[in-house]
């Protein structure tokens, strides 16, 4: 039998995994690997440290861990792949099984037969439809180059006020990136909020934190037009009139699949815009596969299509795509569940599964429960984590996990994606059996804890109040009765101000008589993180109160500033 | 209706935990809580950290998060809990509900009535049945006292030689916390090796970095005498002879449930010889519930009954077992996966679920795949993770994971224990969707690429050997083929001395004529962490060579010393 030719249309991440996987399993195959960028196998996601400046050889975004650069040679002789950089495919004859190349650094153009084609297409960044995105001084974060120009200017100075269009992931560790470049940031978000797979009261606890780092953030506010001097920007003005000086834009206000050759070609596009697979990783075309940021995939949480550009799934799909290319052995790739994590100066910020607008968008019967605490303890240097976890109530399965802060929270999200993953429920995560020792963990691991606040209040032990819905009745002109338990210490160093009455919880037994005496006066208890808030409320309760209610996460997850 | 008196034995972990529990959940009952010691709610997992000196103020081992320390006046305010110290319960009345209680300090003896009675009365650290266990300078690590005269020995000096007998999770532990502490440390272990939630093979990489680390490591020996002069230690006298001089042994083989008060009352007792409860704590006794490092209780993974002393679990059993004493409402734990972590010097050493020794004991067709690489890249600073993960071949679901290195082994730890309590298989794995960014992890999560390694063997598509069994070859007088397919510098730089051939794998197709010609001789290929190894293995095959095995986890993984 004559051996198969497998084309792998991109050469970034998707389509190396593809074509490995492919020449791995099938040695005969004749594999190539066509790439529109001079380089191969970027670690793309590497790009803001590297402008950022956490290493400085560029090299190393383009190496194996053993430090060989994965160029053609690379492939040729490590994994018996033939590689061809600075070429674009533009267009695919499905019927005579062929694509078109062109050779971008002598313009000629040639064709090349397949048995089986993998596209690995990527995206490309959205840019917003305003005039002036020609100017100098504006990119994305997307290709190496871009690394190489946002790099160049960190090492030769001379840029003083930057602006990031965007806030959600790559935006705000751009906006990173250049602060630490030595840059005066400021980032431009549409959106009420940061850092879109958080829901609002967790990304404002990260814009906080961001604007403590002396970087500036902008919310609900766009750009409407970039201003430029001799072809070189030079501001940027915002829909509310606003005019911001700066003389780098950064854009970062997400990515579309680059789906025009599968379109060309009459592939199936979805419902999203990305190619349309099956599990397989199979296009329309039985002898097309497609992998990586041009494709959509199951949601594993709502059944439904999504976009999912991640580094991590392209890999996982390519893997597929690769080995069904050559084997037709049935692999799959079940889809994703949205996880995703990213530094933002010394916090992280994760999510996995949905968020409660998703959850709640979605149609199930949302319930939520907030948490607080130390990653570990006090005496091993513990800092502090806030999660909220979304459970359906209904099945109580979890369905969503998020969690910011300083501490370990790629932990918390690693534990809580495979719970996802394995569809656990609140009843199985109460007594989840995690690692714990004091350099890693609490006795009782954080989203344990969590799992423990979502049971007491389905049980109805514990009724909770999330602090948007207490700033929203404040902001209405209501007046429950605020009771902070804590000790007095705490309250002078710092406290929330909304006329609340300090009852520490070790006095509450014997003060009573301080507290409302309409005892269906509406009392909301809260203490740094609330788990005394819950004791109070239990107390209040067997002494006739009805209406009391614990502010989730207490001080520490409020994000609407605080007196000292 | 009166309200119910509950009785809590134990003050340490699962009782205050349990005590707490009740009396949150019923305002109304009268919880008293008996603690034989002088302190409570002790951080016991902290006191080797309190040794080693990672922090100073002593009160911080039995202080909330917020500073306030658990002494009776705080179980009393806080808590609504009665709390007697320094009393220690000598008998069970089952008929008359009642408890005789001894006051430690004045010699009282008193009768206490019980509506639902706690035993959470922990366990006892062994000591070798060996002479002079009484000199000075011989203690255990268990107790409060015990961490204050590790410390104080710390803090005063003078202790130069310290001898640790028993290498487990709490010798090693210790090790470094005397370490630390400036002394020159022994650790004594019966058994081949330490840390026996470890296969053989990773604890070695182990006691490898102990002894990288200035501590001394004996295996496979016992300590047959404690040597004195004056009522003072002054050495140990081995199984094989050996003295070793020391002036302090601290004892660690383990430690035996406290269950004779039980046992007293006639209540059952279980195989394992802890106090035998239900899934919802509750003794043979209705009235009577346990938790704790007193019971035994389910190995999730074999069904049978097992000894389980941890502290997190304390927490979850006693949270169990305290709703149950109040509420009756059903609620249950479900038993342990063993699931553990713990710090080596600049490693860390977790497992959960079985080890391969442990699922093959069970009778489950055991298949294995060992990984080694980066916990994330080397761009952002990856550090080495060495894992093993354990799959019954037949369901294909994990059994098992262990993971030790410098790298985050608290990450794959905890998902893996999740992976496990979600029943998940390699299919499932082998497309996890885990958080990733370049500050976190690999693009391919280290626990997913071990699930891909699996995959592989359990496809066909790669034949692995562990190391142990290339050393046994080696040690019978085989001369396999070793084939090194990295490339020259890093062979320059380390290799095994095997008596290996190097041929980078970029030249391998190339150079096949360097190796036997006979097809069906036995080759072993390996590289750094044998990803080049595998890729050998699919060059070799369709090459023609018939017995090519990948040793996995390459060089990184071997524990039997390398050339350099």
């Amino acid at each position: 039998m004559a051996s198969q030719r497998i084309l792998v249309v991109g050469g970034s991440a998707a389509g190396p995994k593809a074509a490995a996987r492919a020449k791995r399993l099938d040695q005969d195959a004749h594999v190539i690997m066509i790439q529109k960028a001079p380089e191969l196998s970027m670690a793309s996601c590497g790009y803001p440290y590297y402008v950022g400046g956490f290493f400085d050889r560029r090299e190393e975004l383009l190496c194996t861990p053993t430090g060989v650069v994965r160029d053609e040679n690379f492939f040729a002789g490590a994994k018996g792949i033939e590689a061809r950089t600075e070429t674009e495919v533009v267009a695919i004859d499905r019927e005579a099984k062929q694509v078109s190349c062109k050779d971008l650094r002598s313009g000629e153009t040639y064709a090349l037969d397949y048995d089986k084609l993998i596209l690995a297409t990527g995206a490309t960044p959205r840019m917003p439809p305003i005039p002036g995105t020609d100017l100098d001084g504006i990119t994305t974060l997307h290709a190496m180059r871009d690394a190489d120009y946002l790099r160049s200017l960190r090492d030769e100075g001379g840029v003083r006020k930057a602006v990031v269009i965007g806030g959600g992931l790559i935006g705000i560790e751009t906006c990173e990136a250049l602060q630490l470049a030595g840059m005066e940031v400021t980032v431009v978000e549409l959106l009420p909020q940061i850092l879109m797979f958080l829901d609002w009261e967790l990304a404002k606890l990260l814009e906080n934190h961001v604007k403590e780092k002396a970087a500036n953030v902008i919310t609900d506010n766009a750009v409407s037009g970039f201003l430029g001097q001799n072809g070189k920007l030079s501001g940027i003005k915002l829909q509310s009139g606003t005019e911001l000086e700066c003389e780098l834009a950064v854009v970062a206000i997400g990515v579309q699949p680059n789906v025009q050759l599968a379109r060309e070609a009459g592939l199936d596009i979805g419902v999203t815009g990305g190619i349309a697979v099956d599990e397989q990783m199979r296009t329309s075309d039985p002898a097309i596969f497609a992998a990586g940021d041009c494709i959509e995939v199951p949601d594993r949480l709502t059944g439904k299509k999504t976009l999912a550009p991640y580094g991590d799934l392209a890999n996982l799909e390519g893997r597929v795509a690769g080995e069904n290319a050559v084997l037709e052995s049935g692999a799959t790739f079940p889809g994703t569940q949205h996880t995703g994590i990213c530094k933002v100066f010394d916090y992280a910020a994760g999510s996995t599964g949905l968020s409660e607008r998703k959850a709640r968008e979605a149609g199930f019967n949302v319930l939520t429960g907030v948490n607080a605490s130390l990653d570990k303890p006090g005496f091993m240097g513990g800092k502090l984590l806030v999660s909220k976890m979304v459970v359906d109530a209904d099945s109580q399965r979890m369905l969503g996990y998020q969690c910011v802060g300083p501490g370990d929270v790629s932990r918390q999200i690693s534990e809580a994606a495979m719970a996802i993953a394995g569809k656990q429920t609140i009843p199985d995560l109460v007594n989840a059996d995690l690692p714990y020792a004091p350099p890693f963990s609490l006795a009782i691991d954080h989203l344990i804890a969590a799992a423990h606040i979502v049971e007491n209040k389905l049980k109805g032990r514990m009724v909770g109040i999330a602090n948007t819905e207490v700033k929203a009745k404040l902001d209405s002109g209501e007046h429950p009765f605020f009771l902070d338990v804590r000790g007095p210490a705490e309250f002078e160093a710092m406290r929330l101000g909304l006329g609340e009455t300090l009852i520490p919880l070790g006095k509450l037994r014997d003060r009573l008589g301080e507290l409302p005496q309409d005892k269906d006066k509406e009392i909301i208890c809260y203490c740094k993180i609330s788990m005394r808030g819950y004791e109070a409320q239990r107390i209040l309760w067997a002494h006739g109160w009805t209406d009391i209610k614990v502010m989730e996460g207490g001080i520490m997850a409020w994000p609407y500033g605080r007196e000292k």
